[in-house]
């Protein structure tokens, strides 16, 4: 496969290339694997994994490999043609200021970036501190008693609130919502466009006066299940929403305020406002403008409805020596559990920027975050009182940091002298231009926007003095007097060496790809290269306003479509959007288009989604959301899609199918040949088809699903395109599709997101893996991923038997050990196995999914032979400790106790059944290099039942270790399934 | 100090002031700490602590203090006034690509560079790991059996080969020392001046046909001690140094050859042309350009003269469990042992940048390394045919990568007209062109340099096939044909996983300030903060070439003179130059400027140095190496300068007293008040004085030296200006000077290292510090040192006394804890504190300096007062622990048997005198946050006496692991000073 030249020694160029630092084993290792496994090269395998009925004719027709270097400079190039401007635009993204301890230890730190999602708790106390750190402070700000770790953007999460509101509001879930006209322009498009999709009654009205006069006959007939402010308004301006929550109120709605955080520190919170939810963006806390995204959403309700709310919840629990312990609560609301009944696609969040917003109030506490928020403020008052001076009419007097200027004719012309002068504004129309301060507004930039609006600039004010009413355009009594941030975590870690070492500490608590490989199955935990990271922190790429003219963001706009165009050619579609900045987003997007062009061919009707047995469970939640029926199709003793059961469906559906989603490679790790028959029935059935690109590592530069049946997939860039999972977020999840679907992808008009191009930010991470792998290196890396995955479950099979295999006994780039027989024997669970694997320095891999009992093994084709190696050994030597268990020995086993921390090894009476050499070094090579979790086993169901998403007070860490016991709390056994997209 | 509104909250920036991240505690904290102390504010407590008699009369005079974001976009504006071309001017500089991984895990990351030097070996074996790696490279690639851990610059590494042969050759040691006429010019000028300065005999001459005619006469009356060649030459060409060589090793002369690092690796090295001594740059691997350094020099040298090295050496010994483990061997070579005796500062090195290095070559491996050498080789060889095709005389058909191209009268205009292609070349002279290839250059590079040259483009040749002879331009006889970096380190990490888990792991086995305080007396272990590091690897900074041309290095000229003008204001002198790269090289320079004055003024008899006995030897070996006598003042019971004994010494040298070097407050961390009366003493016999400065952090904005009574300082930017430690360097000590000495600072006719500016590449560091402090920040940094530092000598007083004080009872910024009574009533030496206070999680204080049997603490302005708690828990803690031992215990106790390892508690059986729990866990707040030292207490006494100083195969380990025994392998006490500048 790889050759000598390419693996071992540059040739003209000085480096070696990318490919080689990318794939993990060498060619000798390469050998060694193929003999294993009884091939001659890696092309015989690939053959014989593959069904040739799907492979590709020709190679990827891509550019040909970028050395790291040139890749740099051709990013360099492309950043150069986007124009940094200061950014005075507002709309929901501002400019602020990544502190450097956060930017360099967080967001540009594999520690934190490469990190997986923490449902591994035990291994994930870091990160999962740093999101209840995040939650509490949403709390705080809001005033609501409960928020969750994030969700992908402001506009999403409207979205997500009014599914919320219906949801929760049982009595009135077929009633109105509505949405206030001063909402951003992108929240009334995506949460309309989301609402409509599954049939509800959402409409946009001023809701400044209360409900309307001409609405109220309707709100009576239909009911009012909720409504939806902003405050700031979209205006700028903000308003006293009493008359609206009240009538709201009176009429039986909930009520969901969409809230600047920053604004937060200086008015009426929501939850003291009388609403039932909060959200916003939370982007203005130390993260980038990332030309749009990715941004952390964040969204708290009030008590009573937590149980309902979308998106990852930390919660507090205590491990088995009684220690708190923090780990996902309310896990069964996931869609995988909840598969055709679901409604939200929970597992979508933005973990690492939620990290950096969270470690920014850390860093800033309460007085810092009011100070900043002043400034803000009093930049806005100084604007509008000299501009006033000047005799521009300022639309309202009452605003937070945006100003809504009314210029009759002239709106055009400020708008380019500003920019000339370095400073975007928002042009609203004609006559009308807005102005947003920040965090970084300083005295020049307020100049430079005088003199575009022709005013004196020696009228501007002076600074406000100490002691002056610090919030002007605040009205009395709107003016926030409630405390925030009052946990000691947001006032102990003023000064940098503090923060530095804060971070630090909670980095170290984690297990991530900087240790040990991730061996998720359907994860793809691959390498995410320092060069392919660098960029996305250049400030001509990370500092554009996603609504800044076109002129200044040509390279933007270039890199997006020449990515845009590279998957296409990989996948074999028509088009491709990366708008989706999620994987569920892409399958929304997906299947909206698919609802579209049906109802497009008037053929409406076609409402039903078929939905493999086997599927992820983000694949209902998102049919579902697209407004689809979901009928699930039963799945063959091989982990097929039973065709039998198939044709039955596709009969008792007749005209109504709207489309298949399937997976491929299925989720059983397994290239299934008879995948061009399944959608060749559902296209004979007037249905489209919806491939899955989660398993798309196992596919590129091998098969394209766009010319072996799909008419619409979707991908994970944070899967096999190389942007990191950031312990749970960023994702992006761009839509391909056939040519007559291309119409009815996101655009500008058709906005999935918040932002125009999703989480532009992160997309020169994929772009700059493609470029430097180029096609002959990306099919390489896929036939590695092959080869890795069944050389794992060759060696193990004696041990724990692969459950689905294809031809040959072969599986695609995952496998799915069956741990049942060994469950039955011995008592052990796969999460005994899960648990134990930390001890022996591993992340589990993918525990009960697709399948309850089993592990899913992902090597991917980043992991090298010697950690492959690592992961056998230790899995065999856990499969000795299993044998030696038996159901009566289990719960005083190295297993049920597992993971053994330091403490529990060391402090007490040491009387368990084993000694704590078996305990912590259960192989020697431990010695050279032991993880040693923070707390062991948690307890999640203790947690569910007692739900606390709120920091616990420092006392708790101190009680538990003064009163910490010999003997374990028992926690009970448990099965969550572990896995998303 | 303090006010509120700089430590809590913003103005009218948005971000809080730099000062209130950079100082650790807070207002209340400083209260606390006051009130302790019985001052009612930090005025009154300066006041009290420092003589009237040196304080300032008016605050620094330097511009107000810039926020981060400020001082960032003012660094962005002077870096745009550097040029970034494609630097082919070589010259011992040249281009190379820092692996991203590399970049950002280890230059860019806190873990690496805010670590101290590894004289505490347990809380080091990742660093000392990674410079093993370093020896064994060098060691590879020379062929030589024994390396050091790095030195300054490959210029003053050829001085101190030249002072090393003069001390390993005894018999010839009054004899000639011939440099080759083609060793780099800077090469030869500081050689020269290093060896003058201590009276050598040392002449530069062809070396080409061996020794010259008209020198045989000569060498034969006064021996020939050795000779210094260089491979490949100034001029780029390969000799056979065959003849040189047999005819020095006839006249019994040792043989140094200079070399370039990646040419080694096609090029027999020198151990095997019969070498005894290489040295050179390790530049090229992997470390950026930085207008000339810091870059690591490295000196390999033949059996036998080991203990003659200069520089630190990694050595591998045994912990008390018999593992194999790391320390620094032979310390008893330091300086501070040998005093006035010593020649050599040997605590001068570069060990970040030898660790890029070092990662570089673990990174690339041998076939990497040969393949960057084949590809900078053959497109010098493509270069050349093209040239001579179109008829430029090449001046020799052996080299390496660099050519000498014979141009009469043209080479103004073709190096013009390469820069205007965006090439720099060298200009040797009006007729001679010098071009140097590199792992960077490309054939665009190669296409410019032709167009230059008014070559035909078109006749470049294509790129050899594989196959080819690798090397044609190599002589046959000078290829290497022996194996290098064969150890499995420099053949297991080859994919970027690989690459970025090893840099993690060796990370995680150290501690550093990212982790814990480093209360180290003398060393001033400060933030180093990450808007300080951030400009440093921009490309208009890092990329820029010692020589090249002026116009192109506006900015890097501008920040230097800047720098160096702001601090002359802060000492108070008339000039400073920042070229010294290491507090050693400062103190050269200065002492060197002393003695060129007298000279000037013809009162070159004056060569005694006085020296208090308290001083840090490195004083000492400087006065030495400036070729001054070292007269030793004795020091007073209370620790200042015996006045008498001063008295009694200006008298018995009457006329020869050249100056004295003082350190001020004095190396016992005292503000001595009668300083103004010894500098008055001295200068009235006609000396000069010298402040060390190495305990400005002490003064800046309270005192200047320059003003109480000092002619010279050397600062260390790496203490008070914070500069990262990166393990032991880089250093930067510039020196400052009164008027009358300013004409006898370095310049680039009077080089004192190999670039112009020696360590230019990390000079922003200091730069935005003191930009983002001012005046008054730095004011507040120095009081902020001085209360904390009284405040732990007083929370600690009745556990352990300070052992000296000045006025009122308080001393400067660090203190001396006295441990000799508890040691002889308990058994308990201060070396068993500085372990044990691993197991509390901490780095050790100064051990044994500037008195043995004590520890000296400086916790500096920037450790909040919660660390500053912790520290005093812990030795409060271990204070219990002495009491509770005697003489009689003392082997077997708690303190004796620290730091313990994670092995040593749960593997084997536990039969030690105390428990697992009072090892590990001595106080419940580890149970929060622990660390581990990865080996026991390491037996260096062992290390010295079975010296191995090359990387330990694995085996060595694993055997360990297997016959790791239940009893420690005693480990001899030792009180080993650790400390250095």
């Amino acid at each position: 496969m790889t050759s000598p030249q390419t693996t071992t020694e540059p040739r003209d160029t000085a480096s070696a290339p990318f490919v080689s630092r990318h794939i993990g084993p060498r060619d000798a290792d390469v050998q060694h694997m193929l003999e294993t496994l009884g091939y001659g090269s890696v092309e015989e395998l690939v053959d014989a994994a593959v069904p040739a009925v799907i492979r590709q004719e020709s190679p990827l027709d891509l550019p040909a490999p970028l050395t790291e270097a040139a890749a740099l400079e051709q990013l360099r190039e492309i950043a150069d043609r986007n124009v940094v401007k200061t950014q005075m635009i507002g709309q929901g993204f501002s400019d602020t200021v990544t502190p450097g301890v956060i930017l360099r230890k967080v967001l540009e730190n594999p520690a934190w970036y490469t990190a997986y999602t923490p449902y591994q708790p035990e291994i994930s106390q870091g990160r999962l501190e740093a999101l209840l750190n995040y939650q509490q402070m949403v709390q705080d700000l809001t005033a609501l008693p409960i928020a969750n770790a994030s969700l992908l953007d402001e506009a999403s999460a409207a979205a997500e609130a009014v599914l919320l509101m219906h949801r929760a509001n049982r009595k009135k879930a077929d009633g109105i919502t509505l949405l206030d006209a001063d909402l951003f322009p992108q929240t009334r498009s995506v949460a309309l466009m989301r609402a409509e999709a599954v049939g509800l009654d959402v409409r946009v009205v001023d809701l400044s006066a209360g409900i309307p006069e001409d609405l109220r006959a309707d709100v009576e007939a239909k009911g009012l299940c909720g409504i939806v402010l902003q405050q700031p308004g979209d205006s700028g301006r903000i308003r006293d929403h009493a008359a609206a929550i009240a009538a709201a109120k009176e009429a039986g709605a909930l009520v969901t305020i969409a809230a600047d955080i920053l604004s937060l520190a200086l008015i009426t919170p929501p939850g003291e406002q009388g609403a039932d939810i909060a959200i916003g963006s939370s982007q203005r806390f130390g993260v980038p403008l990332f030309f749009g995204g990715p941004h952390a959403a964040f969204m708290a309700v009030k008590e009573g409805i937590q149980r309902q709310l979308p998106g990852r919840l930390v919660g507090v629990s205590h491990d088995d020596a009684g220690r708190p312990a923090y780990r996902l609560a309310l896990q069964t609301r996931e869609q995988h559990i909840r598969r055709e009944n679901a409604t939200s696609n929970i597992c979508t969040a933005q973990a690492l920027l939620a990290i950096v917003a969270s470690m920014y109030a850390v860093y800033h506490g309460p007085q810092g975050i009011a100070a900043i928020a002043r400034h803000a403020h009093a930049q806005a008052h100084r604007l509008a009182t000299a501009l006033a001076d000047g005799g521009v009419t300022v639309a309202h007097a009452e605003y937070f940091d945006t100003l809504t200027l009314e210029v009759p004719g002239r709106a055009e012309e400020i708008v380019r002298a500003a920019e000339e002068n370095g400073v975007n504004l928002r042009l609203v129309d004609a006559d009308t231009v807005r102005v947003a301060c920040d965090e970084t507004t300083v005295d020049e930039d307020l100049i430079a926007v005088l003199d575009a609006f022709g005013v004196d600039v020696g009228s501007l004010p002076a600074a406000a003095h100490e002691g002056a009413v610090a919030t002007p355009g605040v009205p009395e009594a709107q003016r926030r007097t409630s405390e925030y941030l009052t946990h000691p975590v947001f006032n102990t870690h003023r000064s940098e060496t503090q923060m530095l070492r804060y971070v630090t500490k909670l980095a170290n608590r984690d297990l991530a790809l900087d240790r040990t490989m991730i061996p998720l199955g359907s994860c793809t935990m691959k390498l995410n290269a320092t060069t392919e990271m660098e960029s996305i922190s250049w400030p001509e790429f990370c500092a554009i306003h996603p609504f800044a003219p076109d002129h200044q963001t040509e390279g933007w706009r270039f890199l997006i479509k020449d990515l845009e165009e590279r998957l296409a050619e990989i996948t074999g579609y028509a088009g491709v959007s990366v708008a989706p900045n999620a994987g569920s987003q892409g399958e929304f997007a997906g299947l909206w288009a698919i609802r579209q062009y049906h109802l497009a061919n008037d053929d409406g009707a076609r409402d039903v989604c078929l939905i493999p047995a086997s599927a992820h469970g983000t694949n209902a939640a998102s049919a579902v959301l697209a407004g689809l029926k979901v009928v699930v199709v039963a799945t063959a003793d091989d982990g097929t899609i039973s065709a039998e059961d198939l044709d039955a469906k596709l009969a008792a559906n007749e005209g109504r199918v709207a489309a298949i989603m399937i997976t491929y490679p299925s989720t059983h790790g397994v290239f299934d040949a008879d995948v061009r028959e399944v959608c060749d029935k559902v296209h004979a059935a007037g249905g489209q088809v919806y491939i899955d690109g989660a398993n798309l590592n196992a596919l590129v530069g091998l098969a394209q699903p766009g010319r072996f049946g799909g008419d619409v997939s979707h991908l994970n860039l944070h899967k096999t395109f190389c942007i990191p999972h950031g312990g749970g977020g960023p994702g992006v999840g761009p839509v391909a599709v056939g040519e007559h679907l291309v119409p009815f992808l996101p655009s500008r008009e058709n906005l999935v997101t918040a932002a125009p191009h999703g989480s532009a930010g992160v997309l020169p991470i994929s772009w700059a893996y493609i470029a430097m792998m180029g096609g002959e290196g990306l099919r390489e890396a896929t036939a590695q991923a092959l080869v890795s995955a069944n050389y794992i479950a060759r060696r193990l099979r004696d041990h724990y038997p692969t459950l689905y295999t294809g031809n040959d006994g072969l599986v695609a780039h995952e496998c799915i050990l069956d741990l049942r027989e060994l469950t039955a024997k011995h008592g052990v669970t796969a999460e005994d196995v899960c648990k134990r694997l930390i001890d022996y320095g591993f992340h589990a891999p993918t525990l009960a999914f697709p399948v309850a009992g089993t592990l899913m093994v992902e090597p991917t084709e980043s992991e090298d032979l010697a950690e492959i190696e690592r992961f056998i050994e230790a899995m065999v030597s856990i499969h000795g400790e299993i044998t030696a268990t038996t159901p009566e020995t289990v719960e005083e086993s190295v297993l049920r106790r597992a993971p053994h921390t330091l403490a529990s090894a060391v402090t007490g009476t040491w009387d368990r059944a084993y000694t704590q050499q078996e305990a912590l070094y259960p192989l020697p090579s431990l010695l050279e290099d032991k993880y040693l979790p923070p707390v062991g086993r948690i307890d999640g169901a203790y947690g569910d039942r007692n739900l606390v998403c709120s920091c616990p007070p420092p006392e708790a860490f101190e009680q538990a270790a003064a009163e910490a016991p010999a003997d374990p709390v028992p926690i009970p056994a448990s099965a969550a399934a572990s896995t998303s997209h």
